[in-house]
């Protein structure tokens, strides 16, 4: 997850006769493109068809569809402007006014519906302040949140698309400049609370699968104001409180923790998987969260794309993805539709390996480029990112079936097995077993890493 | 700490003639210098005096040599030869002849001995390695550390000069490219466990007040032949091993781990402060273990300067500092000398806040430039950013001591003591009750964060 | 120069009451803030005086004015809005109602001569649109331009504060999404065109000692769609067609280019200074630009903080500077008051040698943090780094003064003023010169480049 | 090209005995591996053979082996020890003693050869220092690498090998720590203007088809003791020079500048391509010289892997390529081996589409990782990258013959072919004409860039 687009209505005409065919509940909003096909001899400039993503097809036991878990993000997607710190909005869309009402908000939610739908996608996320607006106090903001719920309820009968998760926006408004959980006033602290407990009641209420936490102005951006250890125990007692209302009402979902660096932050406490992992431990909440790993925010850390994802896996942490890309040549998270078919095998690879990433999924948590501004240009984006997971998947199952490079590591660690491997293995090995060991069977050797080799096996499976 | 030159000794000369005037125990090394004396109003291009570091100078109730604890590095500043990836050794040392005999590692000894001396610097550190030569077997190769460590304790008696830390070097010996405690080799393993006994012995003997585990090679080079969870638990084996040890034998330095991102790992798993902290916190290691921090390796996994020593001094686990820098402009660990005086502020801030960073020390883990190759170079290296630290801690101290930023500090959080905020902080706060807060106090207000008022308090003290 | 803020005026309130105190044209938009004063000895929190900053004082021949010829950016301080990608906006300013009125353009501008004046700061600068507002046409819009800069000019003469440099805004319309000169569409290159066409005129009106082209969209997202070759081709058509029109109208102004790597292009064709000399030479427009570097835009491109200053000066090409920061530890432009001493006295050295920066200046293309939302923040932010260039400027002057530096290189390349080093300095050697030279001389001996000796010089001075 | 490693011969056995069976020239120096074979189906892990390299396959009109023009480095691949900053020499190589003897410099050049003609690779690149040792004397020098490169000769005519390019290493030796022909001491420029005229006359000996210059000490590593200006006036003194001596002994091999940004050197002034192009231009030296371009230098200057690529090739100025490659999360150069199939098809798009390489080529300016000692690893290593680059042949050329992607940009600039377009394109256009064409026309509309359909038009082809 990431960044909420600020309302930029200004610049746009505001003419209400454009919105009239979009009145009836019933109105297409994408009346040019139908359901998305498959047809795997599509050529290469047939890009609104699915090419290798074939839902009901089975690999290793479940089809494609159980695997993978596609979700489309309600805020970049329905709420991206295209606006960036240096230009204007570029991304009109004919059903968006760019007003507040609950007609623009319906409005825009029944556009998204009627693209989940289109697209052959199973679940979604949103945030709370994307899909309805915020009022002057939190009883109407909540009053509207209800009735847009009700509408997204009944959305999600009619087509079967699921949450996947929702999350509280709190960041976007002036209030969290300074954070939210981890603000300097107490005030504000209370208002982001009362905001997560509404928020975790419409979840409840739509059947999310997960919740997720991204706490992107949780940190700081200037060590000289910031008091670093209240602000640490000030975010456990939240993530505390938010475990327990979720228990009290019954909510069975997955809380989930989205790493960042930075940015909006200048540090942002919850840096990569492991320091999420090191506060959760701190604080004895490791048994109530999991994490939400976005690998742009990944490789902003200073990490391989797929490294997180793995840490999080190894310790039993992975709960979601949010899978984009970044460019690697750049220092902010452009949040780009993932289309690298070698990074998708390798995060599906770790995804299979740990038998699959339910109740998560793979959520695009992605913007197509504000350049690109045809509608079509939103399904082909979408096309092409499920495609590569659809190949990534594919040739993980084949890599892994094959069972080569498990091997090759099986064999790697195999002195753990026996003698003093199996001591270390257990625990019971000391320093002096250790110099025993040494001064009986004289220097260990080395032996070769066969990195390249390693490399070539999986070009094989590319 | 970090890199250990390896030995290129293939380009110099080896005539035993020049050596010959240091074949006396009380020769001279450094002959033209003397001890160094502090004058503050010696001028710019006078590099071979203190201007600022003056060692019994009261600051806040203590000397500045107390406060600051500076220590040499025996690996950079006797074993450096200047080489690097693309060039041959450039820092020729007169005692040096670039033997592996045990003549060559004496007069080192003794010419690091004079160094500190003369410099007035009362702490060393070093590895195993760079003070004693490694030979064909554990036994001969211990024999020869004993050896050295007897001359080394004799002139740690006779200069003053005590050791700040030991450390062992797991990552020179190609055996092990692979890792140490995480090497796929359990025998491997053992020679790491092994080495590391017989130095926790040595530091013990030569009265250490720290022992340092950097783990250079504790990584991976790639995912693919790579078991990380088992690597992750071996590690953890090596650590209760080494915690275990030290107990028994009665050694009472404190166990300090040093974070690094990368380099030469492609990802090492001690990332950072917090990644550390988890590490620990997850093996349940956290009561034996602090933290030794460098900023050069803090500022390559993508943090400001002083990052990690605040996290690690807030979480309680900062034990001692390399203090050193790198250049924000450059991927990897230059080691340079410290020489910025609003960095040097902020780190002795944090150690005045914490009441000092006894019994860890100032480490200079720098190198001189490999073009500063005169012995001279040596010395107005270290002097310089000796004087760099004096002002930091002169900076620090005033700042400190107005209490103008710790007063805006505490204002700023003061929500916190009473109403809604106390029971935040004392945990019996729901989500409910926030809730309840807000609909009754309305919506908060954010105020300015002051970050360029901070900015100019701080200036003042620069 | 870098971000235009986008209007994102939706979620203010619009009572035109609040703003009728400013409906005379005499009022007061900073009524709690008097003219800044310079006061030697005010303390550390009095962050609205002048510690260092003293106009008139003379250094080095020159008065503190001439030297810094310091200047306010209108964009970030005057329209500058706190939005940021993740945040709606957070800095309100009370004389500002969110409308594109000529009203409303008009307040701003009074507000922005009173902060101008009251700060004592001699020289603004703006990009047409945000001085005035964008209408439906070209000539609506010039019109009001040409409103707007009548009001300029009379403020201009009322308050004697001057026009550093004007510049076009090419990047924050929709239409300039794909770029302006470069843009792969004709019509839009025209209305780039013609909108330069009409600042240029404005700029002359106003008596601007410059003109700045920052090419923020000039570069590209994805290789796969762009013609490299015909949008460099394009791009010099542009700036030629500019530098005619300059001297048909008789606009005695420098042209200047403002290299920036990326962000929010992918990557920018005006990636740094020797890319921008690179472009310049090729197509024959040496003589006609100069550089405006920005140390921000510098580190951002891999370099360290005065690098592309000190190249810029060295080929003779730097026009003018955009002082400001960046944090080493983030990837993107974060438009920071320049508060580091050290950095301001390595600007300040290379300024005093080429003998000054104007018809440059030192323009404060920086923004208060969107945290920092008082009115009196926009004082502090502007005072801080304005004393911080004052202290640069004493320092930078007692180090060229003293010449130890200067003398220190002079020595260091004293070789090539005779013999085989006259040769080649005169172009005149041969490599059988060379080889010559080293049969009769021998090997050449390295000298110690004496870094650290050099940086301990610098800290005196600092 | 990059790192020359340093002898590191100190910690190896030097038994002469080992190598007795290599005293015959016809030895075999890898017994246990034969010609590498092309078989299409071979399995993952059968990594000693071509699944994809067919030399003599036709591919738009030419054979493989004619597009791809590989060479093998000599400096990795046989001086590489393994040394790396934190660790001793790990590649032990039978044949080579680790003595800078004639004889190991004749087995390691037999042994090179041997290397070459399994793998069916037709070019070699080589430092003169690499080749043969460098002695007390230049004479001595020269004399030693005149009888290495007639063994040279001998083999290269036996094998049929080329040689793609020599090139001088001016960075290993102390004596250019502060730079070559960059170095403020005339002698030691004197020096490195006698070794290249030597190593020109060698690369006509040898029929090179290019000659090379990397600078990788041509730099500064801090301004303070740094001359920018004269130290670039040497260095195209220095090309000139070499310019020159070339056409008077008739070389007729194209000159090549490699960029990198930095490492060793903290800032290298050969940048990236943009910047050495604004050099020669400078100067006056753009008909002499032409650029090899290495992927993993473009990433460390904050470019995209195939930037400074398409960059030279835009501008008439790509000569060669060192395909390697760098890991996107770490700052220094490594020197892997390019396993990055949509990578390779990208770089060969931009070959194909320049009409070939030649008489450039890609050079496998590459290194297996330490860990990989195995002598089987510098097979595997090679012929993994050279299938990913047939694949990236095989792949570019589809690309470019379905022509989908070639016709979707040119009519995004169909613009420019007419009207005020051709106008602008011609350089006939000014100011007012633009303006005027506004007038008329009205604003224009910008259209979608559709950057996810090119990327899914690309992933068509991978």
């Amino acid at each position: 997850m990431s960044s909420f687009a600020p309302e930029s209505g200004g610049q746009r005409a505001t003419s209400s006769d454009k919105y009239a065919k979009y009145d009836k509940q019933d109105a297409e909003f994408f009346p040019d493109i139908g359901k998305i096909a498959f047809r795997s001899n599509a050529g290469p400039t047939e890009t609104l068809v699915f090419k290798h993503y074939n839902p009901t097809e089975v690999v290793m036991g479940r089809s494609m569809e159980e695997w993978l878990r596609f979700s489309v993000c309600f805020w970049h997607t329905f709420r991206g402007t295209g606006a960036d710190p240096f230009g204007f909005p570029t991304l009109i869309r004919p059903w968006d006014d760019g007003t507040n009402s609950m007609e623009n908000a319906k409005r825009r939610l029944r556009a998204a519906f009627e693209f989940f739908s289109k697209l052959g996608i199973k679940y979604w996320t949103f945030h709370d302040r994307d899909i309805a607006p915020e009022r002057e106090t939190l009883e109407e903001t909540n009053k509207d949140l209800d009735e847009i719920t009700d509408l997204a309820l009944e959305l999600q009968k009619a087509t079967g698309v699921k949450l996947l998760w929702a999350t509280s926006n709190l960041f976007a408004n002036p209030r969290y400049m300074n954070g939210a959980a981890s603000n300097p006033d107490a005030h504000i602290f209370a208002y982001a609370g009362a905001q997560v407990k509404k928020c975790l009641e419409v979840a409840k209420k739509l059947g999310a699968e997960n919740f997720v936490f991204w706490g992107g102005r949780e940190g700081y951006h200037t060590l000289l104001n910031t008091d670093i250890l209240a602000e640490q125990n000030h975010l456990a007692s939240f993530f505390k409180m938010a475990a327990a209302y979720k228990k009290k009402i019954g909510f069975t979902g997955t809380l989930l923790i989205e790493p960042k660096p930075k940015e909006p932050a200048k540090h942002q406490y919850d840096y990569d998987a492991m320091t999420v992992i090191a506060f959760l431990k701190h604080y004895g909440l490791e048994k109530e969260y999991k994490l939400n790993i976005e690998p742009n925010h990944t490789t902003l850390a200073g990490h391989g794309y797929e490294h997180d994802i793995v840490m999080a896996s190894v310790f039993g942490m992975l709960g979601s993805i949010d899978s984009n890309t970044g460019s690697p040549d750049l220092g902010w998270d452009t949040d780009q539709f993932p289309m690298d078919i070698k990074n998708a095998t390798l995060v599906m690879k770790t995804v299979i390996e740990q038998g699959g990433i339910q109740p998560g999924g793979l959520n695009f948590d992605c913007k197509v480029r504000r350049e690109s501004t045809d509608l079509k240009d939103m399904y082909i984006a979408h096309i092409g990112a499920m495609d590569t997971f659809a190949r990534g998947l594919k040739n993980a199952s084949k890599l892994i079936q094959d069972g080569l490079l498990k091997n090759l590591v099986k064999e790697r660690y195999s002195s753990y097995t026996a003698g003093i491997g199996k001591k270390i293995e257990d625990g019971t090995a000391t320093l002096e077993d250790l110099e025993q060991y040494i001064l009986e069977k004289g220097n260990p050797h080395a032996v070769s890493g066969q990195q390249e080799h390693c490399e070539s096996i999986l070009n094989f499976y590319i």
